[in-house]
C-alpha cells in the first residue's frame, strides 16, 4: 500500500574554525556545512538495514578530516572535496548534495593597521555555495544570505491596481530596504570562486545603491542584469527579497506633520519578492 | 542577453487573531498566512509598470477582511477561501499559493474545568496548510512543523558501515529525539480537514512512540505507513526529521560509569533525514 | 587610576539530560545549568594569575559528575547538590549561585494511556530555580518562564490620564495576553519544592484566567496575592507581563466593521510591567 | 498580608527609523527604545485605578512625536529629551530609565566613494545607552552589545587548580572568542557622546587585538583600563565576556595530527565572565 518515494539524509550546521597560520598572518576559515546524500538507501527506510548508511558522525568526522587534510581558499573548493569524498567512497550514493554558509570576518584594525591575528565579526551576511555532484554531472552555485541594505530615496511604488481592500497610498519616495539572498549558477566547475564572488556582490550591492526603483522587482531585475554582465561565468541568478518596511508614523494625531523622515521599523508581515534572471 | 525566468511575490507572516463570541464559549484562532502570486508581472521586473501588480499591502488588508466576512473553522477553509479570493479577481494570476502555520492554544483549566475564554500557548508546534491553486487545478495539503518528541529506549542504530573517519559506537539503545516536519498532499480538496489532521497526527506521534526503531530511517517510513493507513484522504506524506541529538557524557575521565543515564544536549551538528512515503 | 570592583565567572548553558530508568518508566530530567562564582578571583583579572580559578570546563564536568552521582527530583535539589559542591571544595568562592531552567515535557498518549517512556516537548514555558550559597546563608528561589496564556475577554483599560500624544481609545473589552515571567523567593532552604512550584503555577494561571482585570497592573498584583495565599512558603514573588498585544485591526477603510473579533498580532513594541508582592 | 514592593512600568523596543535628508547627504538614525517608569502607581495594581497611569501607547508615540520635533545626534541625546520630557509633565513619576539600542549601518560603497543615501548593515553589535532620571538626579551611560570579537593566537589558559572532575589540558595557545557586551558610567551628563564611545569602543577592540592574554578575566581587566585611560569621563565600565569556545577537534581516531589548526564551533555551554573595572 505504500511505497518510499524520494529519500534524503545527512549531517547539517556542521560548524568548522580552521587557523591557516602563515608567516605574516593567521587567515581565519569558519565555514557551516550541510550534507545530504541520496541513493540507495531504501533497506534502511523499509527494514533498518543500515548496511549502506554511512553514519552522519561519520560526515561530522569527515569535514573536519578533509579540512585538515587539504588547503582551499573558498567554501566552494572545499564542498567540491567533500562531494568526490563521498562520492567516490560510497557506491551506493547517487548524489552528494553539499551545502556551506561561510561567517565574515574583517581583521581588527589597530592604528589604522589591519591586525594579523584578530577579528570583528562583520554581520549577519554569509557566503553560501552548493555543490551538487551526481555519477555524470557537477554543478557549481554561490549565493549570499542575509546582506541587509537600505536607500533613503530614489524608490518609489505606484500605479499600482486598487480593490476594495486596497488602502495602500502611492509614493514616490519611500525607503526601501531588504534582506538579500542570492542564489546563482556557474556554467562552469572551476575559476577563481573568490573574484567571482566578489563580481556578484559588488553588481548587487552597487546596483541596489544607484538604480532609480520604480518597484521591487524592477531592482531585483536590475541586479540579475548586473550580476550577470559582471561575471560572464554566471548562467543564472535567483534572488528573494524580502521587505523589511519603513512605514511612515502617522503624526497627525499628534498635530505633527512627517516630511518624511519619521518611520516605524517593523518585522511582519513582509513583501517578498523573488525572480530569477538566466542569461539569453 | 538576460531574460526572467520564474517569478513570484507576494505578503509573508500576515499575523491573524480571530475571536469567535459564542454564547458558551469564545474560540481562538490564530494564523500566520503566507500569499505568493505568480503570473504576468514581468512588465514590473523589466520596465516598472506595476498596472498589474496588486500591492502585498492589499494582500495583508485582505487577510482580516476576508477574515471577518467568513467563518471558517481550520486553516485549509480559510486558505482556499484567500486562494480563490486572489484568483477570481485578478486575470494576470496564474498560480496562487497561500500557506498558513496555526498557532495552537489550550484551555486553562480551573478546578479541572476548561475555561470559557482563557488560554495557555501548548507549544511550539504549529499546524500547517497549503493551498495552490491555479487555472486549471487546486491542491490542499496539510502539515505540522517542529512537534518535538523524544523517547528515552526502543531507539538502536548499528549495522552501518565504517570508513577511516568513523568513530561512532554501535548502540542498541539510545535516546531518540526529533522536531518533526510533516507535510501531507490529500488526493480531494474537500472533507473534515480538523479530523483529517488529528488522525495524521495521532498515527505519527503514537508510531513514534511505539515503534522498535533501527533507524530514524526506518521511523519515518513507519510513522509515513501509519499516516496513510489512518487517513484514506491522504495520498503522499513527507518528513524532514533533523535530530536531537543527546550524547552519553564521557564520565570515564572523571572516574564514574555512565549507565546509559547521562547525556549532552547538543543543538548542532544534527542529523537530517527526510524521506517521501506515496500511497501505492 | 583602576581597581576592579565587582566580578563573577562561570559557565552558562551546560545543557543536561538524566534518564530514570524506573522498572515500569522512565523519568526524563531535562535542565539547562548556569553556575556563577564570586570570591578571591583578583590575581587573574590583575595578573593572569589562575592558581585559584576553577576552570569552567570543570564546572560543566561537575554538573554531569553530579547528576550522575546523585538523585534528585527537582531542579531546586540538583542546585542545592551544586552549590554545596562548588562551596565545600573551593575556599576562595565566597558565594556560588546556579540556575536552573528546566524543559517541560508530557508523556505521550497512546490510545489514551501515558507512555512509559515517549514524551512529546510542551511548550517554551520553562520551570526555573536560583541557588544563592554564601559562607553564612542559603536563599532558594523559584520560577516561571514564557508561560504565555491569552483571554479574549474580562480586560480593559480605561480612566488613564491624556496628553497630547495620547491616542490610545478607552477599552471596557480588550485582549490581555502576556508571556509570564515569575521569580519567587522562599522563607525556607527545604520542602517538597515540586508542590510548592505546583501550587503557585497554579495560583498563577487561575487567577489569570478569572481575574477582572482593570489593568495588567492589577492582575499582576491579584496574581501575585493569590500565589502567596496557596504557597506559604513564599515571601515575596515578582512579575514581569510584557504585553503580547492584539491590535484591533481598522476594516472602516475596507467597507467592513470590526466586532471586536478581528486582530493583528504583533511582537513588538510591547507593554512592559513588572512588579513584586511581597508577604507582610 | 500581601504588599506591593517594587513597580514598574513602560514599553519595549519601539523601534526608530529617522531620515535626517541633508544636502548632500542622508543620515539614517535606527534607534530601539525602552522606556521605565517609576512612581506612585499602586492605585492601579492595587484597585485597578489608571488615572495615573500615563498609557505604554502614548509612550510609544512620544517617541515618535518627540523624534519628529527635535534634532539630536546620538541615542544619548535623544535618551535624556525622553527622560526630560515623562519626567516634566508626569509629577506622579519618581524616575524616567531609557535605554536605546542603536542598529549600525554603512554606508555603501560605489566605485569606492561612500553613497550619499544607500546603506548596508554592519553587523550584530549594537550600540546601547541608558539614562536615568529622578527628581533629583541625572545619570548617563552607554554601552556596546554584541561586539563579536576573535584572535587565532596570543591566548593562554594554564595554571588553574585541579579537582577529580577537572580534565581540561592546560594551554599556551588558544583561540580566543568573545561577543563583548560592556556598559560604561560617565560621570558627567553633557559631553561629545559620540566621541566618546568611540574612544571606549576603540580602547576595547585594539586591547583585545593586542592583549597577551592569560586569562579572558586579564583581558577584560586590561580592557577596562584602557577604556578609563581613553575617555576621561568614565567612571567606572562593566563586562560581560561570554566565551564563544572553539574547541581543537580530536584528529587521532582518524590517524591524524592537529596541528592546532582545526577546531569545532560550539555555541554552548560556554564560559562567562564579568567584571566592573572603576576609576580610582
Amino acid at each position: 500500500m505504500a511505497r518510499l518515494a524520494a529519500n534524503s539524509y545527512g549531517k547539517s550546521e556542521v560548524r568548522l574554525t580552521k587557523v591557516v597560520r602563515n608567516p605574516d598572518r593567521h587567515d581565519l576559515i569558519e565555514y557551516s556545512v550541510n550534507i545530504q546524500l541520496r541513493g540507495e538507501f531504501a533497506a534502511s527506510y523499509l527494514t533498518g538495514d543500515n548496511t549502506s548508511v554511512l553514519p552522519t558522525d561519520t560526515m561530522k568526522n569527515t569535514v573536519y578530516g578533509l579540512a585538515a587534510q587539504n588547503e582551499f581558499d573558498s567554501p566552494e573548493a572545499f564542498a567540491m572535496i567533500l562531494a568526490e569524498h563521498f562520492m567516490s567512497r560510497n557506491p551506493q550514493v547517487s548524489e552528494a548534495e553539499i551545502r556551506i554558509a561561510q561567517t565574515r570576518w574583517n581583521r581588527i584594525k589597530v592604528a589604522g593597521k589591519r591586525h594579523p591575528h584578530a577579528f570583528v565579526d562583520c554581520g549577519p551576511e554569509k557566503r553560501t555555495c552548493a555543490v551538487r555532484k551526481t555519477r555524470s554531472s557537477l554543478s557549481v552555485g554561490s549565493g549570499i544570505d542575509n546582506l541587509i541594505v537600505l536607500k533613503t530615496t530614489d524608490s518609489a511604488f505606484k500605479g499600482f491596481p486598487r480593490d476594495p481592500f486596497t488602502t495602500l497610498v502611492e509614493t514616490d519616495d519611500r525607503i526601501f530596504a531588504t534582506s538579500v539572498q542570492a542564489n546563482w549558477e556557474y556554467g562552469d566547475t572551476s575559476g577563481d570562486w573568490n573574484q567571482r564572488h566578489d563580481e556578484v556582490r559588488t553588481a548587487i550591492v552597487e546596483t541596489f545603491a544607484t538604480h532609480m526603483s520604480l518597484a521591487v522587482q524592477q531592482t531585483l531585475y536590475a541586479m540579475g542584469e548586473a550580476a550577470l554582465a559582471a561575471c560572464k561565468s554566471v548562467r543564472q541568478i535567483s534572488f528573494r527579497l524580502p521587505n523589511q518596511h519603513r512605514i511612515p508614523f502617522n503624526l497627525e494625531p499628534l498635530g505633527l506633520k512627517n516630511t518624511n523622515s519619521i518611520f516605524v521599523t517593523t518585522s511582519e508581515p513582509y513583501g517578498d519578492i523573488s525572480g530569477t534572471v538566466v542569461r539569453d
